[in-house]
C-alpha cells in the first residue's frame, strides 16, 4: 500500500554564531533552503508537526552561548551554530506513528524554530483539549510553561495568605501578569513594577493589580518600594534579580518568601550586578527559592483544572503580543530582553 | 511572718557604650556596686535566679549598636549603656513567686550578664532535668539554643538525605559541630571549615568530620570546595556568610538547600561583602532560608527527646570553651567574633 505524501518547503530560524551578550536579530539566519516529507519515517514512533505558535522565553539566551557557558546546562540542550533554535510551542499533528497522538491533534512541548518538525520521541508533548473559547497561542502561555511557572512559584512557593503584600516586577511579562491575578485571587494586596507607562496602565486598570509603577522613572528604587509597601513585603515574585532584587531584601517583612522565577536584567551582562543586601535573609528570617518550570510538569494536569474554569469566565486576563510570521521570530525574541514586548511575546508561525 | 533574707552584692557586666565595629573588652565595665536582696518581691510572680553559666552568641553583638541599628529589632530588645547585657544562662533559681518553679530548681533562658537576675516575667524559661552525667553548662550550648539551632537549621531546613554531601563553615563552633555530627548521623558526607589547625584536628579526628580544612590557609575557596565536593554541595548550613557564602553559591548541587544560621564575617563590618554569585540560586534551583532559634522554641521538647540519649551515650560529642568568672566575660565574648573560642564559648559566673 503506498500513498502520495507532500514535500513541502520548511522555513527555519537557526543559530548563526554563538551569541555575546544580549540576543540581536543578526545572530539569526532565516534559511528556506530545505525540503521536508509530511510523514513519519517507517520504523519510528514519532510525530510530524506543523508548528502554529513559538513561545519567546527568557532563558532561551543562555542555550545560544556555546556548549562551555550554558548555565542551565543539565536541564536543557543548547543550539548550534547552523542548527534551528527551539523552544515551547504549539503544534498541530500532520502525521504520527505513535499510540498516544493522532493526524489532527493538536499538541504544546518542545518543538524547533522551524514550520514543520519531527519529533521521533514526543515525551514532554501535552495533547491539547481544543476548546471554540480559548485560542490556541494561550499554549505558549497561560495555559503552557508561564501558565505553570506563575501557577507553581507563586503557589507552592510562596504560600500565599489573605492579606499579605506581594511585590511582582516584570509583572506585565508572560508569568508576572498571572502572578498578579494569582494574588488577588488569593486576597492578596499586589504591586507590580514594568517599564513603560502603558504596561502601568496595563496592570493597574486591566488585570487588577492593587498598584504599579514605571521602574524607569523611580531614581531610588528602595524608596520606591518603601513607599507601596511601608510595612514591608511578604512575597517578592523575582523576575528581574540585580538591583531589583537587592532594594526588595531590606523591604521584606519578617518570614518573606522570595520566589526565584528569573533575573532577566543578569542573562546578558558580562559582570553580575553585585548583591549588598543578603544579610535579610537572615534578619529577616526569609526564604528565597529558585525553581524551574520543569518542576513543576507533574502538577500539569492540577494547575489546568485551576485555571482553565477562570480562563472560560473570563476572570483571568491573558495579553499576548503575537507577531506573525516565521521570519519575524528573530527581532520579537531579542525584543523581550530590553522590554519591547507587551505581554506574552509569541510567534505566529504562518501568516494567514 | 517574717524571715531574715540575705542581701549580697551583685557583680555586672554593663555596656559601656553603644559599639561600633567588633565588641572590645573596653566596651565594657564590670560593675560590684550595686546589692541585691535574694527574694522576690511581694505582689510579683517572679523568680530571682543565680546565674551559673553565660553562652557567648554572635548575635549579641546587634544589641549593642543602640536603637537605630540593631538589625534583629523586633526579635530582641537591644541593650542600654549603663545596665547590664543580657543572653542566655542557666541559672539557679533562689526565690520564687511563680508557680512553675520552685526554689532549688535549675533553669536555661533568658538572663543577663550578672551574678543575680530578678526576673519579673519568666516565660522563656526551661525548668533542667538535672542529670548526674550531663554538665549544667550543657545547657547553654548543645541543650540549649545551639542545640536546637543545629536541629531546626538541620533537620527542619535542609531535609537530609543519606549520601548527601554537606558543607559547614565555622564548624568548630557552638553550633558547626553539632551539625557535623547530625549530618553523619542522618548517613551524609560532611566537610567543616575553620580557622586554625587544631581546630581541624578537631573536626576530623574528634568530631567524626569526613574531612575538614582551616579556610585561612586557603587562597582560593572557589577551588577549595571544588576539591572537596567535586560533585558539588547538597547542604550549606551557613554561618559565615560574605566570602565563604559567595564561594559556596557556584559550587550548589541541583535542589541543593543553603541553612543561613548566621553571618559572623559580616556583623562587624562596615560595609558588607557583595555577593556576585545570587544567579546560581535560579540556575540551580536552590533553596536558601534565614530562621531563628525563636522559630524552634515550639519543638524544644521534641528535640531534647531527640539528643539526650547521644548525649548520654557519648554518641554526640560537645566541644565547649569555659572562662571561669563574670569578670572574664568581656574578653571570652569579645574572642568569639575573631574565633578564640575553641567550641561553644561559655562564661561561668562563679569561681569554684
Amino acid at each position: 500500500m503506498s500513498r502520495n505524501v507532500e514535500i513541502v518547503k520548511n522555513k527555519h530560524v537557526l543559530l548563526k554564531n554563538y551569541i555575546d551578550g544580549s540576543p540581536k536579530v543578526s545572530d539569526f539566519i532565516i534559511s528556506t533552503e530545505t525540503t521536508i516529507k509530511l510523514e513519519v519515517p517507517e520504523g519510528s514512533n514519532g510525530v510530524l508537526l506543523k508548528n502554529l505558535y513559538l513561545s519567546c522565553d527568557a532563558y532561551l539566551c543562555f542555550l545560544m552561548r556555546g556548549p562551555q557557558s550554558s548555565s542551565l546546562s543539565g536541564s536543557f540542550r543548547g543550539f548550534t551554530p547552523g542548527a534551528p533554535i527551539g523552544g515551547s510551542g504549539v503544534s498541530e499533528v500532520v502525521d504520527s506513528k505513535n499510540p498516544n497522538f493522532k493526524k489532527g491533534d493538536f499538541v504544546w512541548g518542545e518543538t524547533l524554530w522551524e514550520e514543520y518538525t519531527f519529533v521521533s520521541q514526543p515525551r514532554s508533548h501535552f495533547k491539547i483539549d481544543v476548546h471554540k473559547d480559548i485560542p490556541l497561542s494561550y499554549y505558549t502561555g497561560i495555559l503552557g510553561k508561564s501558565g505553570l511557572s506563575a501557577y507553581g512559584g507563586f503557589y507552592e512557593i510562596c504560600n500565599p495568605k489573605e492579606g499579605e503584600k506581594v511585590f511582582v516586577s516584570a509583572a506585565s511579562g508572560a508569568v508576572g501578569q498571572l502572578v498578579g491575578q494569582f494574588a488577588k485571587l488569593a486576597g492578596c494586596y499586589v504591586v507590580g513594577s514594568a517599564g513603560s507607562d502603558k504596561k502601568v496602565d496595563l496592570l493597574k486598570n486591566e488585570l487588577g493589580f492593587d498598584d504599579a509603577f514605571n521602574y524607569k522613572e523611580e531614581q531610588d528604587l528602595d524608596a520606591t518600594l518603601k513607599r507601596y509597601f511601608p510595612n514591608g513585603i511578604d512575597i517578592d515574585f523575582e523576575n528581574v534579580g540585580g538591583k531589583t532584587l537587592d532594594a526588595v531584601l531590606p523591604n521584606m517583612k519578617m518570614h518573606g518568601r522570595i520566589s526565584v522565577c528569573g533575573m532577566i536584567s543578569q542573562y546578558n551582562i558580562q559582570k553580575q550586578d553585585p548583591l549588598h543586601n543578603i544579610k535579610w535573609v537572615l534578619f529577616k528570617r526569609l526564604k528565597m527559592e529558585g525553581w524551574s518550570v520543569i518542576d513543576y510538569f507533574p502538577i500539569y494536569p492540577k494547575f489546568l483544572e485551576f485555571i482553565l474554569p477562570y480562563v472560560l469566565e473570563r476572570k483571568i486576563k491573558y495579553v499576548e503580543d503575537i507577531v506573525e510570521g516565521l521570519e519575524n521570530g528573530p527581532a520579537a525574541f531579542s525584543g523581550i530582553y530590553t522590554g519591547l514586548n507587551f505581554g506574552k511575546q509569541v510567534v505566529k508561525v504562518f501568516h494567514d
